[in-house]
């Protein structure tokens, strides 16, 4: 499917319609072609909610109640992520503009952001897209915060979420030198510009300071892909989103910055020297939308999204075998090549989350694969200590590296001398031919699974029935009220 | 002066004396010999204020001066970063632990760190080092807002000061992929990791704490270059203090990172693969102290360092010709090769602080060069207007483009005939042979006249008088209730 949509999507560059105005600082206003990032931005400023299609409106409600049920279970991540990052914007303070999921108190918008975005990764079950990112962990927080501050409307969110999507999906596109699991990580890069795009739009910008919010989020963008099985990539998604906020306040209020980020010298050709393709950001955008082409993946299971095949054809096999430590001799998944995901031996539960040996293993072990399955007690267990050293990650050129058209084959060799094969082509939670998306009631499930540490059953089904008629409200006021949690502090 | 202290320097790897403790997360905490950052963290954490040299001591009360000094400049700064900054930090709010220069309130400590910062940065006024950077704007206003918090003492912050240049002066060294003037701009990525150094330091942070805050500085670090002569290039500063201050406080609460962000896959492969010498982090660390070898430039006037030496070379034809617009028929000036500083028409008032063309053009005109030649109506000034597109900058290439060893000629043609010729070699306000320090005098003069605009004569003169027995200070809590003005409330 890479390179289809690579043969669907590239098109001659088209001529723009040149502009009278919007030329910068003391230039002189002449009529000329608008630059990159002016035709990026005149694009982003004309998406009107009633044009969007109602599939990308149903998408967006989706996204939305998957980002706010990965919140709440953020806020409770066994090692103490959204402890501490709740504990952190409480003590550094602010005005009481935005809640904290679960935290029982509002804090300036950057800050909930910050906190709301950080918790939405903590268990990298948030959503995915395509090429890899994490569309949703950096910028619906920076959308909730602003819409609650400024009692927004729920059409002005999807607006948003739509836009956010559009220009992260191209953005993803565009900056080929960004590999998946090495140099910088998407949330904070990718993501970030997702945010400011989202931000703006809340905060209705005009065209010279969106441009300027922009060239402001360009100076934020960064963050090591090295800090993967640690805390601190949760907080990358929280960083997109607080810096996508700041960088449209900032904007907003006149702070200037160069009005051409994607240009020349700019963000492609600091971050990726010599391998990117800018032309992406605008050809064919929003037609159709990226969201609803090549789509948006949900996580059935909180952990990196290329172990959510071998963790679905691992839980087939124990269901159907009735597996358990004592029958398991030895393993062996056949992957794709990808080092990222080459983590024989996790240092830690959360660790374990980007390691397919650890996540296959305890697919077999327990059929089934949740937040409690990533704490520092289950990656130690007997079982897995035991077991772990016996289950190869066999890389396999053959198979195309690519989220989409790539498939896994998992085999278990049994003590009573089986063998079990079991080869998964299609990708849970992702939308058409390519996988297997998930079901209302399996989202259902998955929201009350996420939010029942922290939400009693009555407020969790409330704050669903609200999302999922979200195009209808007013504001996000009650879905904020009931997501802070007051009744913990 | 470049090639001798890349020779003075460079020394064969030493051996690390092998450690038994402080390996991360679950791994064997067996005998080995440290990472490279376990290694620099160790020479950071051993420090201290007693072993460091009284000429090291003299020239950290200088640095605080001086950085002072731009902090209450840039609160006024004619463009507007410093209203706009202090609104901006108002308005997000925040816990009242530390106070904005000149803004008449406290908020938390990032929020203080993050608007002295930048406004340190916003007339470019601040100090040099080299290879070039800004290591003053960064990293004082993290040290002085943990400082205050705390009520930290005055050797706690030149302890701070030092170990922050230290880290610095190396990093930049080590950082060879990372150019003057383009790509990732230096106080967000070097400076950050200055102002985690001195928070790290100023929090007292164990080691195992210290690389973790490591860890998470490097998903923060960023910023490009391209925003230069835009409000946001003065943002960098204040970014990267701000950070600086958040990796110390998450690292102090427990919060997790790699614990080898200068290691394969770290911060160098990431921010310019394949252009690095990371091993200059710990080569020869602080014997001599980098601030003392190759030490320290304080700017005579507000602007980019590289106009420093045409602007002396001006101001003397001015005063030795008595120019003047009606006199001049065009200007000449000789420069090594670097494109940053070709700006022959400045969009803006700032962005003229970049421009060898109009900083030599008003040093001729004006015969001297302050804060004012960088507003809009200086830039626009018909006289400058009109003798502007007469000033050609023209690169040679045989002057080695070195900050510290290259010259500068600037050649005039008066309308009588005459041809004026200056030929400068040593850097105004660097010390030693490559440059001519500046006076007790001066380095007040400059403070006086930094300050005036925010803070009477007589709470100057306090606050000097603090500022130079600095080592004496049980904490700096006077020094900031002046700084902050609540009279200005």
């Amino acid at each position: 499917m890479h390179s289809d949509q690579a043969a669907r999507r590239v098109r001659p560059p088209q001529p723009h319609a040149a502009l009278s105005s919007g030329t910068f600082g003391n230039e002189e206003r002449s009529v000329r072609n608008p630059t990159l990032t002016e035709a990026l931005v005149d694009k982003v400023l004309d998406i009107r909610y009633d044009a969007i299609p109602a599939a990308a409106v149903e998408l967006s409600k989706k996204i939305a109640l998957d980002g706010l049920a990965v919140m709440h279970a953020g806020a409770t991540e066994p090692l103490g992520v959204g402890r501490l990052t709740t504990a952190y914007v409480r003590a550094s303070g602010g005005a009481p503009q935005a809640s904290v999921v679960a935290g029982g108190f509002k804090t300036s918008m950057q800050n909930a952001a910050y906190a709301n975005g950080t918790m939405a990764h903590a268990l990298d079950f948030d959503n995915t897209s395509y090429p890899p990112n994490h569309p949703t962990s950096p910028t619906l927080p920076a959308i909730l915060a602003i819409a609650e501050h400024h009692r927004l409307s729920g059409r002005k969110i999807i607006e948003a979420i739509v836009a956010a999507y559009e220009v992260q999906g191209r953005l993803r596109w565009a900056a080929t030198g960004l590999r998946t699991g090495t140099g910088f990580h998407k949330p904070s890069t990718v993501g970030m510009f997702g945010a400011v795009t989202a931000a703006a739009r809340m905060l209705d910008l005009d065209r010279q300071r969106t441009l300027m919010a922009f060239g402001i989020a360009g100076s934020r963008a960064g963050s090591l892909s090295i800090n993967t099985g640690t805390m601190t990539k949760s907080s990358h998604s929280g960083h997109g989103a607080r810096m996508g906020v700041e960088a449209a306040l900032l904007a907003q209020m006149g702070w200037t910055a160069s009005p051409d980020v994607f240009g020349p010298k700019g963000f492609f050709d600091t971050f990726m020297p010599g391998d990117s393709k800018p032309e992406r950001l605008i050809e064919g955008f929003a037609s159709p939308l990226w969201m609803l082409d090549p789509g948006v993946g949900f996580k059935a299971y909180p952990s990196n999204g290329f172990t959510q095949r071998p963790i679905s054809g691992a839980i087939e096999l124990h269901d159907a075998y009735g597996l358990s430590a004592e029958k398991i001799d030895r393993v062996q998944v056949i992957f794709p090549r990808f080092e990222y995901v080459n983590r024989p031996q996790p240092r830690s539960g959360l660790d374990g989350k980007f390691s397919i040996q650890y996540t296959t293993l305890v697919a077999l072990l327990d059929g089934e694969v949740g937040v409690d399955s990533f704490t520092d007690e289950r990656r130690f267990a007997p079982d897995v200590v035991e077991l772990l050293p016996k289950v190869e990650l066999q890389f396999d050129d053959a198979i195309p590296f690519d989220k989409l058209t790539m498939h896994v084959v998992v085999h278990v060799w049994l003590k009573d001398g089986r063998q079990l094969t079991k080869r998964i082509d299609r990708l849970p939670g992702w939308p058409g031919q390519a996988g297997v998306e998930l079901t209302a009631e399996q989202r259902h499930g998955k929201f009350y699974s996420c939010t029942r540490r922290v939400l009693d059953h009555e407020a969790a089904r409330r704050m669903l029935e609200l999302v999922e008629r979200l195009e209808t409200l007013p504001d996000v006021v009650e879905i904020m009220d009931i997501a802070r949690c007051d009744a913990k502090e």
